[in-house]
């Protein structure tokens, strides 16, 4: 039962621009990277692989504060942590630091889906994710 | 005075991803898009542009809720609301729809700065930009 | 029967890095936006949508040579020329102008394709297609 | 004195696109983050870092062959091999396998230069750079 992952990822040349920071949007691709080497890390049949009927977890909502500029080069350290599990959905908390202070801080929430129907659908959450994954205590920040 | 903007934009193969649909972070790319355009709109001299002097408005939170999944070859009809503008703020509403329904809708907020003192620090908008801008009307959305 | 499309593209903030000026990669970006438009310019069934057996044309070679630096808010004049259409591949070359004067140029090879067996293999250029696009002339450039 | 440099890339799920594989373009970018791991490894001023005054490569030339598709959670086997140093530009070859077979071939041709008259313009390599690094022997493929 994993409520927690910590993940390492250099700032590259083309996630800056021309104010010569990290271009915000790249800290919304770097929480989906943690957030699938979460998934490898405690044996999850990666639900963004292959595998075309396995479920997917869609990204229903995302959001980022931006508290101190990183540029290329720079090391961070990624935290994830399991805020929330419904019976549907998950909502992921994401920490970034750098050299040990806090550089970016955002949110994820994803909801399990299959195709079906012609469309997408939301679908419970199945037993083989849930019990591997469990809500981080509420002093964990 | 303009409180609002809309612009169009249609969603490219590359912003697609393996499930179909657009990637979740494209959004983000695009409000940055219909703010650099509704700034050219207005006459304003392009915060994000070469004179390196300008004042710029790096963002300090993004966020965007993903309603209904859109893909390559589909139009957005995108539209900026100002909702909030503070002593050194901005924040930004976009709403963006596909054959008239909703499919995403999210919130920018930038802070006005410049550079000194070795860093960047936040300074009150200027006159130029804060006369041409006004927040939308409680009722818009 | 077109062998040319034209285009205007702004280069975006996002589309710049630390160094002020575009990066590199978008160019190959904005060659496959462009070569989008240009079969919705001739009425094509769009290769890259939806409709999952359509043909399509995956990249099998990609090359630009970067001659002057554009940054965000330039306006590239886009050029498209068909270089050679083969039994099962088109060959186009790309010009990008800005203000006149040649930026960038670029080459992208694509093979017809369909997926089958498993896998995706090449197959002939359907007669939907070859009927509307032709070779440029030799002398254009 | 240095003419290689290996490096393990993970293909991730932003990287792909609606046709179920990488999207071509990532090819490009993987090919300039392999590059600065290489300055990396063999101690060179990150020439792509802050420290303003320090030389650049920007890229005048980039090609690349797709071969073989791969998808999200792949891993890549990323080659660089320096071919050719001139005064002023060094060429690099990229291969790229996957489970032992080239999936894709990239060539990047960076000039040396440094900001200098309002413009920039290319400049000697430093000795710095050029007695650490060396061109693969004719054989190396």
């Amino acid at each position: 039962m994993a409520y927690e992952f910590h993940y390492r990822r250099m700032v590259q040349f083309v996630d800056t621009d021309m104010a010569g920071i990290i271009h915000f949007t790249n800290y919304f691709r770097y929480m989906e990277e943690v957030e699938i080497a979460f998934y490898d890390s405690i044996g999850l049949p990666g639900p963004f692989r292959r595998g075309g009927d396995a479920v997917r977890f869609p990204r229903v909502a995302a959001s980022c504060d931006f508290i101190k500029p990183v540029t290329c080069g720079d090391w961070l350290d990624c935290r994830l942590l399991v805020r929330r599990i419904g019976s549907k959905s998950i909502a992921y908390e994401h920490v970034f630091r750098h050299e040990g202070g806090i550089v970016a801080r955002g949110k994820i929430t994803v909801v399990c889906a299959e195709r079906g129907g012609g469309g997408i659908r939301s679908v419970p959450i199945p037993a083989a994710v849930r019990e591997r994954i469990e809500e981080a205590p509420a002093g964990e920040s």
